[in-house]
Order: C-alpha cells, then sequence, then structure tokens
C-alpha cells in the first residue's frame, strides 16, 4: 500500500535544486488531535475539534490584538513532505496532475495555509477551529483572514490602479 | 519621513532568532507594474492589473491541470521586510498593534499570500489580476484556492471528526 512517502504510478520527481534561497525560523508549535498523517483530515472543517497553537518567544507580544478577529490565516510548515514531485496521483490510480493543481502537503515549498475560526488567545496559546494537519506542526505566522483585514496603513497609488487598457 | 526600514515611534523589535528551521527555494519571480514599496497596493484588487508569474525549471510541469481553476492562492517572499518587530505603528501616528494583527509584510517569516484572479497560463507564465507585491518579489508556491479545491485523495478519519463534547 503506498500511503506516504513513496512515490505512485503516475507521478513525477524532479533533481530537487538547493533550498537555500531563503530562511524560515519555526516561531511556534500546533498541537492537533491528529498524530498520524493516515488520520489527518484532507481539508479543516469549522466544526472541528479545538487545535491549540503555541507560540514560542520572542513572538507572544505579536499576538497583541489579533483576537479582534473572528478568522485567522495559518501558515505553517509541513515539516515531513517530500518536496520533489511535480506530478502527483492523489487517488493513486494512475492519473496524475501537476503539483500547483492540488493542496496536497507535497510541494517544493511545503508551506501550508488555512484559514482558522478563532477561539481564544491566552498566553502563548492560540485556540482555533478548523486546521488539518499534523500534531506537533511547526508554526510559521499567524494573520488575519484577509476578507477580515482592512489596512491601518494610509493608502498607496497602487491601491487605485484597474486593470490594463 | 519614516516609510521603509526605519522603526517608527511605538514600534518593537526583537534580536532575531537564527532563520535556520528550514530552508526555501524560489521556483520562480513575480512581475508587477510595481517597483517601490512606496507604490505597492496595500491590498490587491481583482479588478486590478495583469500580473505574470514566471516560473523557474524544474517546476513549469507542476501547472499542469491549474488552469481549471478560476481563483489562485498565491505564496511569495517579501523579500525587502524587516523580521524582526513584533509591534508595529502602520499609520506612524504613535499607536502600535500586534505584528500578527496585520497582514503588514514585516513579520518573523516574510510570507505574503493572496487569491488572484487566474487570467492565462501560457508556458511558464501565469497570468493573473489581485496582487499586491512589487515587481521582482520571489515566488513560493501556487495552488488552488482553497474555497474552489475538492481533494481528489479519499477522505481520513479526521475529515469527519468534528467539535469537542
Amino acid at each position: 500500500m503506498v500511503r506516504e512517502n513513496e512515490i505512485r504510478k503516475g507521478e513525477v520527481a524532479v533533481e530537487m535544486p538547493p533550498t537555500m534561497d531563503a530562511g524560515l525560523m519555526f516561531i511556534g508549535r500546533i498541537h492537533t488531535p491528529w498524530t498520524s498523517r493516515l488520520e489527518t483530515p484532507r481539508q479543516g472543517r469549522a466544526d472541528g475539534p479545538l487545535c491549540h497553537i503555541e507560540v514560542f518567544e520572542p513572538w507572544v507580544a505579536a499576538l497583541d490584538s489579533l483576537d479582534q478577529f473572528e478568522r485567522i490565516e495559518v501558515l505553517y510548515w509541513l515539516h515531513l513532505s517530500r518536496r520533489d514531485l511535480v506530478m502527483q496521483s492523489p487517488a493513486n490510480d494512475g492519473t496524475s496532475r501537476g503539483t500547483c493543481s492540488l493542496r496536497s502537503p507535497a510541494r517544493p515549498n511545503p508551506i501550508g495555509t488555512a484559514i482558522a475560526k478563532l477561539v481564544s488567545i491566552e498566553g502563548s496559546i492560540v485556540t482555533v477551529r478548523g486546521l488539518d494537519c499534523l500534531h506537533g506542526t511547526p508554526l510559521l505566522d499567524l494573520k488575519p483572514d484577509r476578507e477580515l483585514f482592512k489596512p491601518v496603513a494610509p493608502p498607496q497609488p497602487g491601491d487605485f490602479q484597474v486593470g490594463d487598457p
């Protein structure tokens, strides 16, 4: 049974270029009910179980004022995923599609993004619903849902620019 | 005038931890009309100008089947942003808020996410509307808008799991 990192029929891997164009730091860790990739949801749901996002120092101060948003965008690092697939066969049925046409965790830069429902923020712990990642997933960022956020900074010329003639 | 990387009144910077927890590679480059951070939109708009996302090899094959989605999620690296601010004053008026409560480009891991309207894919060039980044911004990933994507892989137990009792 082909379920985790093996290559399936129809999948195409490339030789990986170096991954040193930029460096990430993990600013926290996500606690979820799922400890196996064979159990995690394919997609989070707004009525899903509570998940706890632990934010590490020195970043806890950055949570200030996040509690005014009902939904937040969570960026995380899919640390167990292979990065070299350009074609994938998610159904493992011999058909395959380009990696960019999927939301599979296997991607050249395995960054997951989710819109989660904010439940509470207590100290360094942000509690949400709607995630679909493994327990222990490294956190990259938290920001307001783009649909709820209005820029605080003054507008710039590009804000008023519409499509090409 | 405080406009680019200077610290403003009310802002708080921390000593930066190392950024070596994971490494990124740039899989392309984004061509937009904006060459100065003082011109770029604060937020993209669906009727904004055409922008061209150039995808580098060996990742062009990964674009297969992306053209079936009307909107795509674009992840990019905000390469000019400072990363050490925990409190920011976007209006530069002495008031400040936590970095996570803003969609400012200055963040510990400066990853931008946008939902863009897909116009066309020709070879290695993906043309979209709705971006708000500088010309030359490095590309990290492209994936279908989560609202348009249905998983191809079979469901897993977590997909059916709802909130805590």
